[in-house]
């Protein structure tokens, strides 16, 4: 099969993109002497995991219970569940680390240390523990300086449960534009995973593990000292929000979405495409930046962009493509018919509203492989 | 099993509402005389679809040919297809075709219109044909007026592909706010088709079916004259966009998201929930609104509102509950592990995140059965 004849639309990874991209990073971390723990959300398939670790399936990142079941099913053994733990979901947890796999869960109350605690009375299996760090004022965590930091390990030990560590996450780094503010973003990361373990080593807890993460401030961190491993998830396929954030090139994007010509309103500069919100996701991450690329950037079938040509708007199963706002750029002549692909604001997103991956490689239009996506949790 | 219980986060349908939406619109149009073809795009389920008809499945719109394929194996007998057609997709729906199954396909262009003719020449089993029209610049579609219908019916009637009628869609409805407008609106939708199924029979194609709707105009429609059916989908469930429109009241929303309660950062009035942008989709259809409802409106476990409590920002599997801004309303005491639930912006788009409906009736927490939903293209 190739691109001229699969179905549409379509969700087209182009693993050289990928290869590439993960390259990068991996060479970077281990530049900064670093470990690394992908996450596996953005990609949510074993074949593209296998890839990205060139085989086995390493340690990993999972944001739902229901990846860290499917990636154990298919091998991985060291997990971080990176979410705040609803005490509903220790059960299921406990059923996969009794199986054998490593699983390290997060919290940041005293609440979810009691209730981990009181769950280990009976002596069966139980998760490690990471305790999540607010670095940026992004969403949960607790300050580096909170004395709940400590209060928490101790119910945990109290417990006879794991407390391995700590866990942040440079949300905010989403804000940075072009590059600007991401080595300050990183450091700060850095910093506070630091501070947040040094304070339970002064109070007698080991705290081996101290895992920060982010795509931009991956990219952009000069020095992690003290940090021990590195969380990155839409790294492995890029997108419009990491362009504009200035952490990738809109070349290294290696996701998009094939879409079919369905129409036209030439009076108005439209083109109608097959490819609405359920194929490119609502997410509409470049709004605010100042390149707003609509649902969308277009590209030929063989992924070159035409120039300032975005999806402008979409319904469910319709696309219109249009010139951006206030550019030259002609209206290229696609008939009714034609193929283009739509590189997504953001891939986490837009893979999400798909069951697949059709694989490709860059310069090529032949369908190597059709790789499955998980869903659920 | 009951709301307490279920995994979380999960997409819970009240079929208390659900039958009340529905007995609504049909005594609506019934009222009016018209024939009913429902959208099943927002259900996406047989079960859902079932329980529509009270029994075998009747006239359907579908916004996919897998959709089409799904409700077709499941009995439905007379569908159409209401996206404007890709060439490539006949293969697909001639095979509906030559089993039984009435499909009526929709193009507004020459070019489909060839190409349907063209591949009826081997004398195969081939669709009928609705020709879109254009009511409100919202979309794809002619203008009534325009002599390409009449050239794209003398093609299809050349090619023995039979022209069934026009098909109408008033989206720019979506544009009214607090009911103003939609009157006016779907007057709009009838008088356009209409005017073009006439054009059409003035050049003598009977043109018997002439389709409209939207959920807004089929509830506001006054006098249907002409029309032969009404199609609408998100009716069936409602959203706080319908709401926002002035289509229905925040208690007919039959469709919301149960999650469960994660963390908190009290300083900034933040309840953290484990229902992100995943499960409540990205779609943020109230945002200019008069009242923005943020990623959705927030609830007790028992489907009833807070006061001006809404999910403020969404991350991937992270939902940030706060109480609206300007409002002067307590922020509600829900612990960690509390469930709530959300009130959708877009029910297609919230309903498209899950797999399965969980089917409770207002006032119970029980969960009484789970329905399936289909995906993909």
């Amino acid at each position: 099969m190739t691109l001229d004849g699969a179905e549409t639309p379509a969700l087209v990874l182009d693993v050289a993109r990928f290869d590439r991209n993960v390259a990068r990073l991996k060479a970077h971390l281990a530049h900064l002497g670093v470990g690394f723990r992908p996450h596996v959300k953005t990609a949510k398939s074993i074949d593209v995991a296998r890839r990205l670790f060139a085989g086995d399936l390493g340690p990993i990142t999972v944001s739902t219970i229901a990846e860290a079941e499917y990636f154990a099913a298919a091998g991985a053994t060291d997990v971080v569940y990176a979410v705040g733990l609803a005490p509903k979901k220790i059960a299921r947890i406990r059923a996969l680390v009794a199986q054998g796999v490593d699983v390290a869960v997060l919290i940041d109350t005293v609440e979810q240390a009691q209730a981990l605690a009181t769950t280990a009375r009976d002596g069966g299996a139980m998760p490690a523990v990471l305790i999540e760090i607010d670095c940026d004022g992004h969403r949960g965590g607790l300050s580096p300086d909170s004395a709940t930091i400590i209060e928490i390990a101790d119910i945990l030990r109290a417990g006879a449960v794991e407390v391995r560590g700590v866990l942040t996450h440079a949300g905010e780094s989403y804000a940075c534009r072009g590059g600007v503010g991401l080595v300050e973003a990183a450091e700060g990361e850095r910093a506070a995973a630091v501070a947040a373990a040094m304070a339970l080593r002064r109070h007698g807890h080991a705290a081996p593990v101290v895992s920060v993460g982010s795509t931009p401030t991956a990219h952009f961190a000069r020095d992690l000292d003290g940090v021990t491993e590195v969380r990155a998830g839409v790294f492995m396929f890029f997108d419009l929000v990491m362009h504009g954030i200035g952490v990738c090139a809109v070349d290294d994007i290696a996701v998009s979405v094939l879409a079919t010509v369905i129409g036209h309103k030439l009076e108005k500069g439209w083109i109608l495409i097959d490819a609405g919100w359920m194929a490119l996701s609502r997410d509409r991450g470049t709004q605010r930046h100042p390149v707003d690329q609509g649902y969308g950037l277009v590209c030929d079938v063989d992924g070159v962009p035409w120039p300032d040509l975005i999806v402008d708007d979409a319904s469910q199963e319709h696309g219109i493509i249009k010139v951006r706002p206030g550019s030259a750029a002609a209206l290229p002549d696609l008939p009714v018919g034609a193929r283009v692909r739509i590189l997504p604001n953001h891939a986490c997103a837009t893979a999400a509203q798909h069951g697949a991956y059709q694989v490709v490689t860059t310069g090529s239009r032949d369908v190597v492989a059709a790789w499955p996506r998980m869903r659920g949790w």
